[in-house]
This record gives C-alpha cells, sequence and structure tokens, in this order.
C-alpha cells in the first residue's frame, strides 16, 4: 500500500469550491493508485470567528471549553470534504479526534501528541481509498478534547506520517518557503529545499511557516516534508534533514520580523541565581514566550531585560508580581514599539562577518539595536517598530534574500 | 441530590446574549440548590448553514457524513453556555456524545438512542453543578455519529430525565403548548396541562411542539415535561399522562395545518390485499410519510390515495415502480397544492358531533374536503392550500381554540 499524508490549510477549504478543489486534487493521486490520508484545518475564518464567539460570552474563556468549541471547526471540513470526495466517486471516511484516538498531554489549547492508533487508520485504508482526519484536536486522559494552538494541523500531520512512514505534503496558500516574507517583499526567493533546523529558526522567529512542534516531529523521524500550494502546481519547497551536496549553501536564508514586542527591563534585583530560576520557572509554566534575554551584574546588583509578546503583558505581570513576592525595591518597566528582526542561516555557522554585515546594513538608517541575542545559525535585534520595514529591506538588500 | 433536567432550543442559544440570559436562568436554580442537567441545541440557524454548506459541496451529501458536519452546532452550545455559566461562577462542564455515551442505533439522520450512561452524569454532578450536553447527537456501535432528526434533542432530554428520574424543562421561544399557531391565530390559547396523546397527535399533525419520540419516551417513563419560553417567566404547559381531575377537558384541543401535502392516487389496482402490503412495507423500509390511506375497491379492482409530503415525491416514486414492479395497466397521479386541516382532542372520544362540526365550518367556505380520515382523538381532511389558512380559522372560531 502506497501511502501519502496530505495536510490542508484552512484558507484551502475556506468555501465550497475550494473544497471541491481539494477534492479533485486528491482524487488525482488515487487515481496515481495512492492511498491517502488528508488532515484538514477548520474552514477559512472559522477558528477566529468561535473565538470572538467565545470572547462575547466570556470575559476568560475556560480553556477546556475553548478546545471543545474550537474542534468543531475541523469536524466540520472532514465531514464537508468527505462529502465532496463521495460526490466525484472516490471512497473517503472522516474521522475526528475522538474516532482516531489520538492522544495528546492534557494541557487545554497547546497539548502535545502523545499517541495516535495507526491501526485505525490502515484498517480503514483497506476499505477507502482517503482517510480524512481532523487536525489540531486531540483527547486526554480525561476523554476531554484538547487542541494543539494555531497550526496544530501541521503537527497532526507530521505525527500521522511518522506512525505510517509516509511521506508528508502540506499544502496552504503559499507555494512553498520564502527567504522573506513574499507578500511583503515581492523579491523574496523561494527556497527548493531548506534544513528543518532553519524552518524551526524562521517559525520561532515569527514567519508563519509551519507549526514548531510539527518540524520537531519530522525532524525526529526524519520525515521529509514537502510545502506547496493546493491552488496551483508550482514546485514547493522540500523540508530535508540535511541539503542535498549539489546545493549551495546559502550564508543566510531568511530574514523575518514580528511586530508586537515589549522590552521589559527588572531594575535593582539583588545579585541571587535562584532569583532568575525562580522567574523563569513561573513564565515557563504559564507558557509565555519570553525572548532575548539579557542579564547585566554590578556588585550586588543584577538588572535583567528581554523582549515579550504586547499580548502576554497582563498574564507576565502576574508572573513576576508571584516570583518576587519577598523582595523589595526591584522595580519593572515596560518599553512598547519595538519589533524583532532576525536573520537565519545554517551557513552562518561557518561563514565569518555575518554580525558584522547585520549590523552595518542597520546602522545604515541609523538604528541602533535597543536588545541583541544572537545563536549559530540566527541573529535578532530589537528595532523601533516605525523603522522595522525599512531595517528588513536594507538586510535582504545586503544579504541578497 | 436534587436533579433537574433542562433542554434549551436553538433560538434560545441564537447569540452571546441570549446564552448569558439562558446562564442566568439556570443560575437561579443552583441558587435554589438543584443539579442541573442542561442539553442544548446548536445555536440559532447554525444547522441551517451547515445543510446548506453541505449541498453546496454535494449534491446527495452521505447521511455519515451529515451527521458528522451537523453534531458540530450542537457541540459548540454547550462549550458556549458552559463558558457563560463559569463566567457567573457556576462550575459546568460540558459534554458530547462520545464523553456521555449516547448510544443510538445505526441509522444516520433518524438514529434512535438505546442508551445514555447516567453513571457518569451523577459521578459529574458530585464536582460540578452543572452538566451541559449536546443534544441531538450520538454514537452507533461502529463509533460513527448519530443524530435523531430535527428536534431530537428534545428526545435527548427526556432519554436523561428517564435515566436520572428527574423532571423535564423545555425551554423554547415559545412559553406552552397552544390550541393552534400563536404566530399565526393571536387568540389562540395556551395549555395548562395536555396529555402525551394529544401532543403526540399534534406533532405527528406537523405542529412544531415536541418531538414526536420525546414524547413517546416521556409516557413509556412517565416522566412530566414542562414547556416554556426561555425569555420571559409566564407559565408554560405541563404534559402528563393523565389531566388533573378538576380540569375541565375541553373537546378539541388543538388545529393544525401542513402546508406541503401531495394526494397520490392509484388506479386500476389488481384487488389483491398482498399488493398494498408490499406498498407500505416499501414505505416504511424508506421512512417515507405516508398518511391519509384511503382504499375503494370495485369488483376486481383497487383504488388507493393517499398524503405524501411534497419533498418526498421523488423516493416515493421508486418505491412505488420497485412494489408494483411485475404488475401492469396501474396508473399513478398526483395531485399537489393541498394542505392538511386536523383538529385534535382526548375530548373527541367521548363527545358526539364533533366530525359534523368540522365539516359544518368548511362548508361554510365551500370547502369539500379531498380526503378525509379519523381516528378516535383527530380529525384530518386535506382542503385546498389557498383556502386553508381561512379554515383554519373557521374550525379556531367553531371550537373556541
Amino acid at each position: 500500500m502506497n501511502i501519502i499524508v496530505q495536510k490542508y490549510g484552512g484558507s484551502s477549504v475556506a468555501d465550497a469550491n475550494k473544497i471541491k478543489n481539494v477534492a479533485n486534487r486528491i482524487k488525482k493521486r488515487v487515481l496515481q493508485n495512492y492511498k491517502l490520508v488528508v488532515i484538514v484545518s477548520a474552514p477559512g475564518k472559522t477558528t477566529d470567528q468561535l473565538i470572538k464567539f467565545a470572547k462575547e460570552v466570556s470575559s476568560n474563556p475556560e480553556p477546556r471549553e475553548m478546545d471543545m468549541l474550537l474542534a468543531t471547526g475541523e469536524q466540520m471540513s472532514v465531514a464537508l470534504l468527505s462529502m465532496a470526495l463521495k460526490e466525484i466517486n472516490i471512497k473517503a471516511k472522516s474521522f475526528n479526534a475522538f474516532q482516531l484516538n489520538i492522544q495528546t498531554t492534557e494541557h487545554h489549547t497547546k497539548a502535545r501528541i502523545k499517541d495516535i492508533d495507526e491501526k485505525i487508520i490502515l484498517k480503514n485504508l483497506q476499505e477507502y481509498d482517503v482517510i480524512v482526519v481532523a487536525g489540531f484536536q486531540g483527547i486526554n486522559q480525561h476523554s476531554d478534547i484538547t487542541t494543539l494552538g494555531r497550526g496544530g494541523s501541521d503537527t497532526t500531520a507530521v505525527a500521522i506520517a511518522a506512525k505510517l512512514k509516509a511521506p508528508c505534503e502540506i499544502y496552504s496558500d503559499v507555494d512553498g518557503i520564502y527567504t522573506c516574507d513574499p507578500r511583503i517583499h515581492p523579491n523574496a526567493k523561494k527556497h527548493s529545499y531548506i534544513t528543518y533546523d532553519d524552518v524551526l529558526e524562521l517559525a520561532s522567529l515569527g514567519a508563519k511557516v509551519l507549526h514548531s512542534r510539527a518540524v520537531e516531529l519530522a525532524k525526529k523521524y526524519n520525515i521529509t516534508l514537502l510545502c506547496a500550494s493546493s491552488f496551483n502546481e508550482s514546485e514547493g519547497t522540500m523540508v530535508v534533514n540535511n541539503l542535498p551536496e549539489w546545493l549551495e549553501e546559502p550564508v543566510v536564508t531568511g530574514a523575518t520580523i514580528t511586530k508586537n514586542e515589549l522590552k521589559v527591563t527588572l531594575l535593582n534585583l539583588p545579585k541571587d541565581q535562584s532569583i532568575i530560576s525562580k522567574i523563569f520557572d513561573e513564565v515557563s509554566e504559564k507558557n509565555l514566550n519570553v525572548d532575548m534575554i539579557s542579564i547585566v551584574s554590578s556588585n550586588d546588583k543584577m538588572f535583567l531585560s528581554f523582549s515579550i509578546l504586547e499580548e502576554q503583558r497582563e498574564d507576565f505581570e502576574k508572573v513576576v508580581q508571584k516570583a518576587l513576592d519577598d523582595l523589595k525595591e526591584w522595580n519593572l518597566s515596560y518599553n512598547g514599539n519595538f519589533s524583532k528582526l532576525s536573520i537565519v542561516g545554517i551557513g552562518m555557522r561557518t561563514a565569518p562577518g555575518v554580525a558584522s554585515r547585520f549590523f552595518k546594513a542597520l546602522s545604515k538608517i541609523n538604528i541602533i539595536p535597543e536588545l541583541v541575542t544572537t545563536s549559530e545559525i540566527k541573529i535578532s535585534a530589537l528595532v523601533p517598530r516605525e523603522k522595522a520595514e525599512q531595517a528588513l529591506k536594507e538586510i535582504i538588500t545586503e544579504f541578497g534574500l
């Protein structure tokens, strides 16, 4: 049995015509004698509409009920796509998380897949040509519905591909992975190949490429991912462990900006490593995104700076209050209107002078970064938001992206 | 533990404000020390919108997938209502058919409940004040989602009430059961009490009162039903086995019209009882609604007339072709544009002259019924559609409804 796993994003199943288009694409593969497992997201803006409805009903919707609500979107899609497939004489059957026993951790709104019963899939593929699976959702040990976080359908797809040892194709409204956002920079170049590591860095920097957990799983189980468009036949990008040898490796493979960063500064902390642990323990427990951490210390005091997402400010403040409850004299300040500008590339590991070219490009438009962090394959800088787009253009020119 | 089962229809949970209103009504009961099991339908027009979406995708949507699709509506409602309850500090938890193990027969789009695991409800009522249950849906022996037919949430509610031996309250946008449709006839009277049998007759005649299966179950397990409005505090109607003795029993308790009847006539059938059995066997297997059956026979021929719903004409034609496959000379004709006008009342059993008053009222506006059927507690007549409303008004006046 030749199995392919495919995933179609929300924009690919946004209305009846788009669903029929996806059904026809699937049919072509069935006629080539493949069996398909197809993972779908909720149609179009459905998830956003459901979140809006929830917020009208409750100022702070209970996560368990939020997952119960949001999981309906993907269930709609699987039913509708299965109908569309039957309409063109393809034997298809839909599955939700209960029916496929997609087991996850118990954390609502950000659960992780623990196991999927691939036997149910294999058994049904004997009778059906296409198994249509609701992405994004799972069941925890209490039989509660969980969800995997925005973009989680990618992870459902890769987890199933890993279980079935099948290739995985991720279809969306973008026809591959670009050096930078092609909607903003029309000269952006599409990668034919990119490594898991580069995609992970790009995703962690806010580029909406693939769900990070999906890429981690693909890397762990060595699943080749194809990212392509559901609306045309252009070639797409292969995400692989190592680039093919014939491919000349570029130094910098991508540049991104995120728009809603807040710089946080904690002054006058006592010089005590346990305080830092305490803060970051709380931060990780609440699943807050803290980034670009810089610590400076003098004789007996510490000064901490880092960036957080603006919308997490309130949660973050509680965390700090709790962690520093029994301390005095410390001082917390926020500094808004920043964007995080980053470049990524495996080539940076070996190519010298990348940081210097990065800062030179910024200085051309008089930007002195507020915070800087670097890793082996990435450099990020916090820059004033109103200059961020201009800065990105300089970077793109500098590195020929 | 004092348990009340409540059911709220789709119009009661159509938007955020209506959901909050329902939550506040529930809270009042919780503060009176009740534990509640609340069954909800899909919000407002959700089910209609989902059906429309399905029909855009497929000319003849697969019933299994239709149920998978439609079940999402109720799942939305339970999540949203649970959020709204928590927002006002009521401990609530939502359940779908998988989580409550609502077992049904395997027939998609018209399944019947076989069993519900009330232990799950009782266990959760130890911890929560309100259990919110998705109505209308169940699971068959293949772990497929099934639905119970339009209005099926009533049946979910009564089935749970029967299991818990609890009273059952059915809330909608109508504040009780009326002698005739109060939206059309402002002088319609509301019943304080009505019997299960009368409600069953009214429902089978097309009055949108309660899901018939719900009333059958209520009768079987002697569950008292209260039908009332979720939008005001007016008293509602109690549906009971026997009217209280102090209540003067009216002769006729209700009048209804259905709008889309087609008169079917089969001429020149051989006089053979097995043919009639054959037709009605096929009819019941396909779950078609055939009503008002009249049979006239001469020496060697039979003539059959009855009414069907207009939208079932195509299905019906196939049934007849199949049943009469090896016969010749028979002739099938349709006669459209009829409405079925009916009166119902347990009092008719004993009161003389009801039929004569019924026909006299019709003759006042020159109607000669095309077909007539009578039972102990009901009289139905097929009348020209354009005169149906006028006829209903005459009937209402005649019987003081």
